[in-house]
């Protein structure tokens, strides 16, 4: 639903649009450098100059962290839909630094690809969509309502997403929400994520003697911490990789058939994954599931990190007074994640060894998400992915865009879900071999152009629905 | 066996020979503190020093690390027996400097006891020999040939003394041994160690993926190399504490019903144990063997130290590529150090899941050791104690010297029996409360005293057996 005027506006104005996203990409917004949370601010002001300066209104939104910016353009006439997309300027700390072949901040292109931090998470996204607004601007004026949320605190976590949505959610309601944060599943297989997986995060600190013993002297009278909390951890698998936990299961979403075959059917090539992953075998997850359902609908428990005891080089013998580990557990659908930790705490609680006393924290939750797959936004973003990639023949091998679902985390999606009542559609607009979070972060410029048709198509096609093409 | 001229000089010189324990005690001889290995020598020069102002020929030899001291004094005639006495001027590190309440390395004498690092462990013991050999030199003359064997890396697991004694074992050759580096089973109740735990000290790393993996997109799918060491360390003990590692316990030495017996009479205060710990229960080692059995004549499996993943402040969610454990065994007579290496690493080989792969070093081992307890020397050293603290009423409450084991390794009494075929007496030379290895470190002057007539008692036991009286 590109008219010739807009894809000619995209086509034409590459270079400028470019020139553009460098100033961006060159703004180190790294959400967690407290070192310099001016850079962020920077980046907001940047990002609400640039809405403006193609026809938007644009406010820079005070957080209780950093700031968001909230930009707003009307449609060429009432009575057409709105459209809300969201996407955050933050980016990923850079290092290690080393192993950038460019530096992280200073934009490359190199063979087709666009190197810096942040350029596919979420700079690029984001640009792709300002690019959308300002063709349709410049030609046949916004078909749809256009608000934009763009936050500058993704990657810590969005800690203060749910007080934003419960102050300002008047101001974003609409009556399509697009999350352009998420990937296609493989390079050439253009996708929509439907699901994404929960968290809760904890810290299982595990206390024994009131000071370090010598191990000579007490080993074998007293408890161990460091024995203790190897214990619980594994007391919380089964040796089909089942958790363990009481409880833990019982509010999981079953897979549907429908879901079984579809996934089986996309081309997973699980020896490459080893290989460039450097492991003989997968080994993770439950028995019984394919790669795909365990990484994207079955729950999870994880050690994220330990540490106790005698850590240095060489040797000392002691039994140290504590341990701690992190702990997280990938949450799905209809497991909530109070019951969850409640069930964690029951667990340890009944499983800590004599002699040892068991603490734990809850560092952070996040509730898993299952968005509708039948709204008409769904329908326009499936045929705008269509038409931007599929029939424009970005991604000739696909024959349809493939629903998937994700393992990571999005907390707006679900924020916008529960508090807002909406069903936003995660439009894939990056590759799964972008690096990000790693060194040399790259964004493809054919995927930037083509999200920005993308965008500019779901507009259109949100704007008359009639015309939009079925899904396939 | 104590002429009156001997117990009357070690009487009236004691201010003479405290001065002289002030000076080494000054010395921060820290065998670990290798910013300043100039200290340990200075040390071992003062003993040096020291050893020939008393009438003794002394030699400072160098070793692979630090220099141990050499010391000799001719008995009064021809035909005595020689005793070999081993101490070690090297100390614990001071820290955490914060808790003393007076410095480390400036002795200062509260209450009758003597604080400083060092004290006890163990230049008290060592300035008690000397002054020992003092009083015989300066009186009767010694009744034995004398042997000093001053070590300056106990503290650092003596890794040097096997070379050592190989190069230098003709030198050290003797009728009987006295190891001055143990304690009393209680402040009143002399004791004599006849049995030490050995030791095998690993570090066992698990390996996943090439890199830390984001536990949203590869959590369930790839195995975690933190819950899978867990699962290692966890399936190393069986439900009553017993270690699960074939063959663990094929070579262990029964406790006999006598060291049961004995061992049961000693009063032992769990309650105040579990105090002064800050426990509710002590909860470790073997069920059905009393807190003494597992402590001195059982072999332990204890975690030291584990790291891996993100071990920061708040959350991080990683599957981290890698994470490591220090886990060392303390073994009891006849378990063989290399055998039960080769069995660990078995263990680890059978159980180590899917998709890791784990390694094990070796850090240190250290023989179990056992001795005569039918020795002369032992005889000797029993009446020795007897008179110097029961008869003299220094531990009026004691009916007669405990015989007792240690859980803890002091290497030079395995090797002495290994490679010198010599059977060491372990002399009880302080007590257990003495805060060795911890802050506000003491001796207290009466154990100095006691300890000094002991040591002159015992030289003058094994002059003369036949006077010596039988054990009780």
């Amino acid at each position: 639903m590109l008219p010739d005027a807009v894809r000619e506006y995209l086509e034409t104005h590459r270079q400028g649009l470019l020139g553009r996203f460098f100033e961006l990409l060159r703004i180190p917004s790294v959400a967690n450098d407290t070192s310099r949370p001016d850079q962020c601010a920077r980046a907001a002001e940047w990002v609400r100059r640039h809405a403006e300066s193609i026809g938007l209104e644009a406010q820079v939104v005070p957080t209780r962290g950093r700031p968001a910016v909230l930009a707003e353009g009307r449609a060429v006439e009432a009575g057409r839909p709105t459209l809300l997309v969201y996407c955050h300027y933050d980016v990923q700390p850079p290092d290690p630094l080393e192993q950038w072949h460019s530096p992280p901040f200073e934009p490359e292109v190199r063979n087709g690809d666009l190197y810096a931090r942040g350029a596919s998470d979420n700079k690029g996204p984001l640009m792709a969509f300002l690019y959308a607004a300002e063709a349709w601007q410049r030609t046949a004026g916004l078909p749809v309502g256009l608000k934009l949320f763009v936050e500058g605190e993704e990657e810590v976590g969005s800690p203060n997403i749910e007080p934003f949505l419960a102050e300002h959610g008047q101001r974003l309601r609409a009556d399509a929400a697009i999350v352009a944060d998420t990937s296609f599943f493989a390079p050439d297989i253009p996708s929509i994520t439907y699901g994404l997986r929960g968290l809760a995060y904890l810290e299982l600190t595990v206390a024994g003697p009131r000071r370090d013993l010598h191990s000579g002297v007490y080993g074998g009278v007293v408890a161990n911490p460091l024995n203790g909390l190897a214990r619980l951890l594994a007391a919380m698998h089964d040796d089909d990789g089942r958790v363990t936990i009481d409880g833990f299961y019982d509010d999981v979403l079953d897979i549907t058939d429908d879901e079984r075959r579809r996934w089986a059917s996309l081309p997973l090539d699980e020896a490459a994954w080893r290989e460039q992953l450097g492991l003989e075998a997968l080994g993770g997850g439950e028995r019984g599931y394919s790669v795909l359902e365990r990484a994207w609908a079955r729950p999870t428990l994880d050690c994220n990190g330990i540490v106790g005891g005698y850590t240095g080089a060489g040797s000392k013998t002691i039994i140290p007074a504590e341990a701690s580990a992190k702990v997280s557990m990938r949450l799905v659908p209809r497991q909530e994640p109070r019951r969850i930790v409640a069930a964690f705490r029951e667990f340890v609680a009944a499983h800590t060894p004599a002699g040892l006393r068991a603490a734990v924290k809850v560092n952070a939750t996040a509730r898993p998400v299952i968005v509708a797959r039948d709204s008409a936004a769904m329908t326009a973003a499936r045929a705008a992915l269509r038409e931007a990639f599929i029939d424009a023949g970005r991604t000739p091998a696909a024959r349809d865009v493939a629903m998937i679902r994700c393992g990571a985390s999005v907390p707006v999606t679900e924020v916008l879900q529960r508090v807002l009542g909406m069903e936003p559609v995660l439009l894939g607009c990056s590759r799964p071999d972008d690096n990000i979070h790693s060194p040399n972060e790259k964004y493809a410029l054919e995927m930037l152009w083509g999200t920005a048709e993308a965008a500019a198509a779901m507009m259109g096609h949100l704007a008359r629905p009639a015309l939009a093409r079925a899904p396939g």
